[in-house]
């Protein structure tokens, strides 16, 4: 007999259902008895001892819909250690109620801020095995997160939708692909979407340079200009402030984000009629694409495998092709970026890509 | 022989390139001798003079594809009379390239500001045939507009994808669907997506009419919802303002649009999280759906018809399962609008939506 | 208290789920008390008496999904009235399943047989509502059924996707549209997809004049040619002989379809490569399109207030933009073709395309 | 100043145009001057010298669109020696066209049978660079081939739609995927698809234990049963004839594929309603998914700087996520299958899913 716990963490994303149905498939259809436990909404349920004893049928079906059947929420690592407020000891609420359901084993799915937690669990004394779900591809230890190849596709689906109107008018247009401080998303989708100019936390970018290439398309006779922009991009100016003194300066700014700073610069030089669009949430919803169902669903299975091997202690991830296993210690707390040196990079500059440097 | 001119003007929108095919394959593939000159860029074209002649192959390939292969402008009714910064008389200059031209003919596909002028030019003499493009399905003498349907399938879209991340969050999501003065789109995206809430520029809401929906939702144990917000909605108090008060008010606001005000009001009674999400351009982007494209080819074709029956001064549309040829002067100036009172509104609220009326 | 039976008989389609919400919920929602059984897998489960009671939650989260959770079977008409194979009365068995649950209507869903024996069980005295589903749209009494535009949706997409590999191969390719006896959904599809040439039930075609359509087109270099073709195409000469004549030929033909023989007919003609390519099933599975979610549920709900009413024996059908009721009577036996007449054969012919006629 | 050629040859698939786009802007972009020739519809236009010059706007705007802009043709490797009907000695006339135009490199886009040729080419002394085309990823020495991921995509999505009408009517579907050699498609789109059993040519399967499914899930309740079943599925009797042998018994096999005779097999064993549905050419066709729209890209780019560093004679492909230079004569002649004891197939059967072995 073995009994684990499961729960998704973190913003919520597609193939989150196609990993667990992964892991419990994998469980089920061993020679173990198992029994699963679905915490509600994340850590919350493991602190509060919200959860449901779940069975084959919970697992069926869910193959190709989006979101979580178990709910999600942000627990942030920075207050997992504080009292909650009622004075509850949150860590040690969350190990009582696994040692009060005696599992075996946590299967935790989530981004960095979950893996962090997570890791504390493992150190705790827990065993947790945790699988890497986010739309940003941000993980350490693997080359790809499920989420995010779904992202890309209504990121490009967004761009490709800008792009009729953007030159049916000649405008300029900004599309801000989602992304606080990496770059991948808006990189892929950019690149899909066939973007002029792609701008990212990781390169950080000079208007001017911005405004030259926008001229020099309109010199040529491309009547529009689609722009690429992450969340997090940033100017040359503002990556050499501290991080605090930054936040302070956006948080003054009168353009609710970057993109809007932006389109009002280029307005500002060069006279151009500049939108920006937002798609926002839409790109951790919807069902999740064919990849990421064969990725999530495969990685739900080696997890089971690993929980069938009582091997614990390690985020499922994917190496050169490979499905490997990653200490959690070695995932917790990094952060995987686009680097600017990177083939990809140099290969979307001789495309002609501008990206602002 | 026959000589027409032909523009796009106003928003672009899907299935303007559909349309311009069916009105061009009808006349080539008549017995008579046909030139096509195409002016760019809307009215601007016709205005300054800027135009192609178009051949056969022009119309090759282009049944399926978004935006306006003549690209399209604003230029608003209200300022088509006066004159241009060098002091041009516009309507003159086009009755002027027109004649130069020696059209026969000019076809114009265009939503509501464009149908003014175009009952104008009309008006002065001009032959002019219209077609009636635009998202929002608000013209006057016909039952649909093409652009309609092709946004109702992303603005729904749209709302599918907000549906699973609320749901595994438990938010409420407001999702802003283009429409300033008419509801039409977000009335029937909202119904295709299953929004809980529809708040239509002709039904002015109550906001704790809204509030106390979500709160029946959550304790019926619904932990989200999602509100189809039009860009238009207004609450019953601003409805009672002048519309210089009501734009007034807005100017002063510190919310971008109504949505946003909207989820701070449901904040401060609920306390729930409220997230906005804002399509916005993409709502009029990309490829027409297949509907669009049999829609705008069979009202082409029926221009083409008229226009080698030399019959002119009309709009051709669509009542009651047929097409229709509809006055220029019965159309110009007038918006067909969501009737509070129709079937489609009683029949969704017995489904169970609220319109916060 | 009112209590009804529902069953969704007859080859499935889209939105048949968005439909019985319709229903449900406008029940659920009136101030009435209500009990819904839901019959499983058509009138198989009226006949034998496998039903579930169905509740609120059973109607939530079905806007979106294809299919139907109640199941569905052909049972034919024509055997309706016989014995089953255990010596059964079919009818009184189904009129005793009513009466046993004391049910006050019955909603049925379904096509063209499927209300033949609703008519029959409504004229032996069970209250009767029905609701049009099917992919042909060829129900007598309706403009317009739910299916219908998903299946156009999904045929469209499959000649979208055969677009590009013809024109990159110069190839000839029929595309096999389902439709045994009527062409609306084989119509609007090929015109949605730019056929060049469409072959209905409705209008028997001339090998002749498909070949030389070809040729024409391969003198004004256009290398390849897309033939739209319904399964229930027909030359004119076959269209000569009784149904039992063409259909022993058809037995006896080692083509399995219209479409390869033709294929064959036109590679015998004019030495060019010709593919069949056949959606099949595909036309009629996956999640309704936006239109038919709206245009179910607003349907579904119709039927709902019926009931409350009272108002038996009407199957609830689209009329010139308006719900109407029609008597079920005039509905049953008729089939709703496509008028060779039409304006919407005549526009489609002057875009060009060939019907083979 | 350097001059290329290109061509695309063998089965057209996605990203063919916007492998050529990378090519082509990262020459037009280098500081070399650039001549770049088109070859028409694959070698055929090499051999009988049909082509245009291109230039820049030649390669704009197709980065999304399906099929080839030059055209492609079969011209099987093992008639290539031979000479044509009217003599022609091809491999000849491939060179002096070659020499004619003073081309410096040939950039060849194809599969399998178009690398043999080229890797004969290349032998013969021309310059040729080569990247890997192929819905099937069957080509040595490259993870990945553009034209797979979109193919999935449509396959799967022909999977979902299929999957609803399945389990609607509680049939057994069998849907025919293609891949007359290798399986990695059938293996993809029937894991994303939720596929019970997937039959590949890799893995001979049992009848027998393919019915035993079946049964075990009509067991457990299950009514219905999807088989990806690729083209080229064989069964283990038939695996044990020679190709030769095999080949004859197919030819006289009254079904038109092994899915159309597995369906009688199962029908015969168990007497369940089976239907088969061939999606067939649709999936090498519309427009490319947005991972093949980068990855082609990135390699169109590769294949550019290969050539302004006058590096030829190698295949761009795809190892371990770097972008690697094979030798054509590795490439040549191999095929890269699924292994049935790789970690996928293993993680895949952890699932459930039967491969009939």
């Amino acid at each position: 007999m073995i009994r684990i716990g499961m729960l998704t963490s973190g913003g919520d994303c597609q193939a989150l259902n196609a990993a667990m149905r992964g892991v419990a498939k994998t469980l089920y259809n061993s020679k173990e008895e198992v029994e699963i436990y679905g915490f509600l909404n994340g850590y919350q349920g493991l602190i509060y001892g919200k959860f449901k004893l779940l069975n084959y049928s919970d697992f069926s079906g869910i193959l190709t819909k989006g979101g979580t059947f178990l709910g999600s929420s942000r627990t942030p690592f920075k207050t997992i250690q504080d009292p909650d407020e009622n004075g509850l000891d949150k860590v040690a609420a969350m190990k009582q109620n696994y040692y009060k359901l005696q599992l075996d084993c946590l299967v935790i799915l989530g981004g960095n801020g979950t893996h962090k937690t997570a890791n504390l669990l493992s150190q705790q004394g827990l065993n947790v095995v945790t699988l890497p779900k986010t739309i940003d591809n941000d993980l350490w230890g693997t080359d790809m997160t499920f989420g995010f190849q779904s992202a890309v596709d209504i990121a490009t689906t967004c761009i490709d939708q800008i792009h009729t109107t953007a030159a049916s008018h000649g405008r300029v247009f900004i599309v801000e692909v989602m992304g606080h401080k990496v770059g991948y998303l808006t990189l892929n989708a950019g690149m899909a979407g066939g973007a002029d100019i792609i701008l990212l936390p990781e390169i950080p970018y000079d208007v001017d340079k911005i405004v030259k290439k926008i001229k020099e398309r309109h010199d040529r006779g491309s009547r529009f200009t689609i722009i690429a922009c992450a969340e997090g991009a940033i100017s040359k100016e503002d990556a050499k402030l501290s991080k605090k003194e930054y936040e302070k300066k956006r948080a003054k700014s009168k353009y609710p984000s970057v993109s809007y700073e932006l389109a009002a610069q280029i307005y500002d030089a060069i006279g151009l009629d500049v939108r920006v669009t937002v798609p926002g949430h839409t790109q951790r919803g919807g069902d999740p694409c064919p990849y990421d169902r064969v990725f999530a669903s495969r990685l739900g299975s080696e997890a089971g495998m690993l929980i069938l091997k009582r091997e614990y202690g390690f985020m499922v991830g994917y190496k050169n092709r490979e499905i490997v296993k990653v200490p959690l210690e070695d995932v917790a707390g990094k952060l995987k970026m686009v680097d600017p040196k990177s083939s990809i990079i140099k290969e979307a500059k001789k495309l002609g890509i501008s990206f602002g440097d």
